[in-house]
């Protein structure tokens, strides 16, 4: 039940994240309120299509109108929340939102059948599908073209989640473990604005 | 039957709209077969997915053969079809296809035990799909970036229809206030060249 | 079994091209590796998610080892593959590898129920599915907006192979002929450099 909270709270920051990123000038209300929603439950929507069980805002509407709440609060708001220790807050709520949903899809994948690897990139697909999917929309440059260290956070947690599992420790020690992880690596990438390094990005 | 023949129709002003929108000069006619087939069964074959239904055109490929015929006969008139009443004409056959299979996507959906927000979703995914997914791929401003009144008639009808069915209005009454109001309230933003009012528009 | 490794081997050679098509100077080695993987597997994976059964790498995970083997070798040897001879490789090996998953995809889809003309599609989506997402991922020029031979080489070839079989063919050697047709036609394509006559792209 407080999962159900926090995931809630963290699906705000996916959508308000997304209308302030894929937002223009002229860009009208209808349009945010798609880029936000689909910012915000896109991810999870790949994921259960390819899981091939029922999207999960198709079951429990809740989450698309708690997107689409935060993405007019974000419309309305939006002057403000461009303010820089509100965007950091947004931030930071959308590292924990990749670390909670990243343990709850890496579950969600075992749960039926899959097998470690696949649930890994289960969990990595839900953390950026959303915003690859708003940035193709959008016409802007993605995730993929910057050397940001995001995608990495999730995979590597996703990595010590299903290890810690595998050693048939407590489920629940193991989820807080992954989430922390995750969302530590995270935050501390966006606070010193960590890049790949060079050595790792081509160079011809 | 007669709605499917109706269905059949509007499947050729989408195929012939998305040649005409996507086509640019140099493109050859398998792509422009593509983008064809595409804008027209694009939107269905997203909700059938994400219903979790057998796509409808993977079922009845005369969705398809009547697509690539539209658009087959699009590159060949290409010249002509840019004439302005024929245009319209495309452009006003598209407004009743959004609003016919709105009404669909909208049953189908109630069909297999969605909500009616799910359905209205499926009904708007439905409209836009097909060109959404057309002007990504032809690397084009796409509907989300206009101000263009469409996603909006769609919902609105698509609100209208589930209302009167919910307060037990027959059935086929229903379906033909649906149609009408989508198809009336679409046809005036073309005539009139409605847009979304400045103050529902991002300004910063 | 035999298959099973050509199929392999024509995943390296799509993942590799994936990478040395979508890479850039500055982009990072996750984002080159899902480009690769995505390249790679995507095709396959739009099939299967239209086909409603599950997704070929979340059964056997080997795909994506391979392919992302593959892209971080393309990766580190990125000045080297661009050498005309070994990229000439990599053209022709995925040449092999549309031809041989195109018949795979038609086998699969009629296995499923599906009509011949669905299968010639899946072979097609299968085909250039992975390198649209890709395209449209790293915002380039896709595979519709040049006049290269690709698609047509599936289509007719899974015309042909689907006629083999429905003239009560032998099944294997309808997939030698399927398989071979495909290849030598993208091969010569390749090999001449042919693009669709003029006659067959859009003028105006």
């Amino acid at each position: 039940m407080l999962n159900y909270w926090i995931g809630m709270a963290a699906i705000c920051a996916f959508a308000m994240a997304g209308v302030l990123a894929a937002g223009r000038r002229g860009m009208d209300i209808i349009a945010l309120l798609f880029m936000g929603v689909i910012t915000a439950v896109g991810g999870g929507t790949l994921r259960d299509l390819l899981l091939g069980v029922p999207v999960f805002w198709m079951i429990d509407f809740n989450y698309v109108w708690v997107a689409s709440a935060a993405s007019l609060a974000a419309f309305a708001l939006a002057r403000h929340l461009r303010d820089e220790t509100v965007w950091a807050a947004i931030l930071y709520l959308d590292a924990f939102g990749i670390a909670l949903f990243g343990v709850q899809s890496i579950d969600k994948a075992l749960a039926h059948g899959f097998a470690a690897p696949v649930a890994i990139v289960m969990a990595t697909i839900t953390g950026i599908g959303g915003g690859l999917i708003r940035d193709v929309l959008a016409q802007r440059e993605n995730l993929l073209s910057s050397r940001e260290i995001y995608a990495t956070t999730i995979i590597t947690g996703g990595m010590l989640y299903t290890f810690l599992l595998a050693q048939g420790g407590a489920s629940h020690g193991a989820s807080l473990c992954g989430v922390a992880f995750t969302f530590a690596f995270r935050g501390l990438a966006i606070h010193f604005g960590w890049q790949m390094p060079k050595w790792l990005t081509l160079r011809h």
